[in-house]
């Protein structure tokens, strides 16, 4: 089944249609803890050579995958420990500098909602450069301080522009230390919707994720550290149909069909540019998204002094 | 494989289920016209028997559907001749009184880009009740006019009251001659998807839509006529699925298979409450949003005078 | 000087035009008390005689202000104390009932920043009437709960109808036991602008405050006891005038100029329909909504068993 | 009077504070032409020596004003004949080349209503620079064309960067021939409020306007030409109180004290960052945002061949 193409964001769901042995053999290590307080379970998967990559059809670096089922839930704080959580992984992702200075790009479409994510994340966010630039980090009462920009670039069909284009252009300009990317995602799984944060120090990159394309956010692309952080919102509807088939035809006997229908998208070119999403994902993506800027607000705190 | 029940608020997709014999003979009369501007096919479905009403799943009354393959584009004028159809086609499904008080109900959640077309079309209205009321028609340099009034109640979600709860009170509150309801429905196929308006004089009718329901919107709940305006904005996630498997094994032996899939949100619960979209839905529910208010308003002028 | 009529809707600022003395012989008790966590001033005016109401121009009732210099900070956790210090405030004037039926009314336009405090604080409630009304209240684990149903009605230029007629629409429709309108005021002083929370039982007047006007949101006017939390978000424009008349020409000797000029609004009729308003207000709004809506959802938790 | 110094980015209203004797001595020249369908007044402003520029405190170029009365109405049409006298005179400052890649960027807050015309203005341009980049000119049925793209920046509270970086930045990256930059404009009459277009080739300046700062949108900063279309949609709180002074005191013995009170900003530093802005603002603005994005896209089409 593992040869049926489907299209996933999730590095931990590409790791799963590999088997264990092949992991070790191929430079793939894996790490795992509980966060109890919200029954959450983290995941850090290495890649750690050309043939994992490879095999994992991901480039190689560090993706965190942080399961929890409660963010789909309100919760009156937030579910700050998560935050704390994605605040953690986040520092050990990023330069470790005493005093940074991050740019926050916030992927997306403002205006659709399951797409969101990203804009409304970056509308959270304790916004300090202007003021460190302007008074100093004394303004904050402090001696050091890590700071913190950020950018909704929009998406293409509204700006003309490749995303970036648009970032490497304000990367130039500003010479920030580091860059974090938030994304909304598309998880193979309809199980994994909303529920899951995904790490990683490998960036954003387009389509098949191979090269030093000219259009990714990654380190190669934009010449600093580029940290992704993605929240599957949406099923891409291809994947959803071929694993609707698979499921249906996984007991019975048509395993050839399953194969013929499994890159649906082929079969069903109408369902291309079709995405699914549940019907309450204006309160999800409101929650989640707060989740995570409190994660980057944390994280950026950490170092002041 | 018509017995395969999927989920469609298209009258017209449940008329094509049924024969042309079967219709002559059970009381569906059909017509139907051409826009030729903008390539549009009309069709007027009477459904005048509870015989056809049983047949159909669909209560008795009259449902138009505009089919304007052109309505998904952009237009500098925002497909004129469609409002102008549409406010002729409401016309006729209105009160024939000189002077109308109408209520025009914009259903959905403005926060879900694929929902909001209800509320986005009553951001456009021309309301003048207020005025009316308060100045006469004068205000208007006529001396008799319609008078139009809007709601946008939300979804109970939000509210804990049902739809119908809050436009009752409104309505028994403030006496409009009639209701105009605009909603954004679930199509069957995606090739309806944002390119069909439909009509009726039957108004909002929840779940299996029969019977005086108290959550209906329906003159026989509220006691005015209601007519409904639906656009198809989004494929309910288990229909794509059906759709998908139909299609995938039409050409093959596998019709039984076929058929108990059918029932897909049996077999695949997490579809459930999920829907599909286009990438593009802000731009698209902006436009027809625009096309379907301006239909009202031009309805609402023509008896100005 | 305080012969000027200007407009607020701040019982406080109402009050501090009445000398002491006059307070106590016309029926006007003041208790007050400090929230130290946020050095917050909280203040109780009870208004408890026709002649306190007329030298007041406010109905009888209880007034509570929270003066809280800090609200419109940032604060990680959205100033909780004074959500708690609302939620007791609240409880002290909805009906002491085991169960309550509430519903909460968000006045204003949600596409208007400075008068979106109402729509974006209803946003945040937990609304729970159409769970218990399905399910029971057993679907939260308790034996009795407060239920919560809220409300948006939008503005009368958009609606065509008066808040007042589709309040008192759903309230017939739904019978609540309490209603709390949340609304956006106007105050006299920009200093108070955005700290200043006013809880009052007279409910929401509109213009001369006096009667049982058709148009009022209050006990006389819709059956149930009506709760109303405002927040002055901006300033009237023909009072900012008057107000820096006043000042500008204080240790003049102007004073007869000044009287002139007091009703600005008559002088400057251009400045009718216009207020005046801070260039960060979406931020403060966003924060001050979540206090709101926090110390709603605290004070309907409360009797949860 | 005219020696107080109030705030205004209009060249229209800084002009008016010159006597035409001193215009024709210092090099100021001026054409006007009647827009009959909309009783609109075009006014052009040739500021063509430094003395001149000195005089009117506004750099040597180019100010066209479109006084149209009817703007703050509703209009079936969006003003139709305004957009196309806009875009007659944005071509007319633009580069006079055959093909032409234009960035638009649409300054202001989205999420402050009265500050959202540049980013609303944005959302219904025709944006075409990646289509053509990736199918060509032929992708729109012609031999050449100009293309454009567009950009929000967001405001320096959000970002933490000044606009001009994000600008300057994707300029470098994306090489466009020249930039139209949309914002919102403080007036210094209310009654200019919304009814005024100002374009000029001098782009924008951030305050006092003179000289080659570094956070200027003009040709000197960025190396391209840059149109800056400009609207009046709320007046400085401070200025109005200088106005209301100064009218209150006009017919009365009181210069001097108005003159005291003149730079109100001053005696009133409450006022500062402060607007005041009409109660149906948000109507307006979307409104106004289609007509001058309407004048982009006509401006941009008429090369097409």
């Amino acid at each position: 089944m593992s040869h049926i193409q489907v299209r996933t964001d999730l590095a931990l769901e590409a790791k799963e249609s590999i088997s264990q042995e092949e992991e070790q053999l191929r430079g793939v290590r894996v790490d795992e803890y509980r966060l109890d307080s919200e029954g959450a379970l983290v995941t850090r998967v290495s890649v750690e050579s050309k043939n994992a990559a490879k095999a994992m059809g991901k480039p190689m670096g560090i993706y965190v995958t942080i399961e929890a089922p409660t963010l789909v839930e309100a919760d009156e704080d937030y579910h700050r420990d998560i935050s704390i959580c994605l605040a953690e992984e986040l520092r050990k992702l990023l330069p470790q500098e005493k005093e940074l200075n991050v740019l926050v790009i916030g992927l997306g479409n403002r205006m659709v909602t399951a797409d969101a994510l990203g804009p409304q994340a970056v509308d959270n966010l304790c916004i300090t450069r202007h003021i460190v630039k302007e008074y100093g980090v004394a303004a904050y009462n402090c001696s050091r301080m890590n700071v913190l920009s950020a950018l909704e670039p929009g998406v293409m069909a509204k700006t003309g522009m490749e995303t970036a284009e648009i970032v490497r252009g304000v990367v130039e300009e500003t010479h920030p230390d580091a860059l974090i990317v938030i994304d909304a995602l598309a998880a193979r799984s309809v199980k994994r919707l909303n529920r899951t944060i995904q790490i990683t120090n490998t960036g954003i990159q387009p389509g098949s994720g191979v090269g030093n394309h000219r259009n990714a956010l990654t380190r190669e692309s934009l010449g600093v550290p580029v940290v992704a952080i993605g929240i599957p919102t949406v099923v891409d509807a291809a994947t959803i149909v071929s694993d609707a088939l698979e499921k249906a035809l996984a007991d019975e006997e048509f395993g050839e069909t399953a194969k013929l229908f499994g890159s649906s998208s082929r079969i069903f070119p109408e369902l291309n540019n079709m995405y699914m999403t549940g019907k309450d994902v204006d309160e999800i993506i409101k929650r989640i998204s707060f989740t995570i800027s409190e994660g980057i607000n944390i994280a950026m705190e950490q170092s002041m002094e």
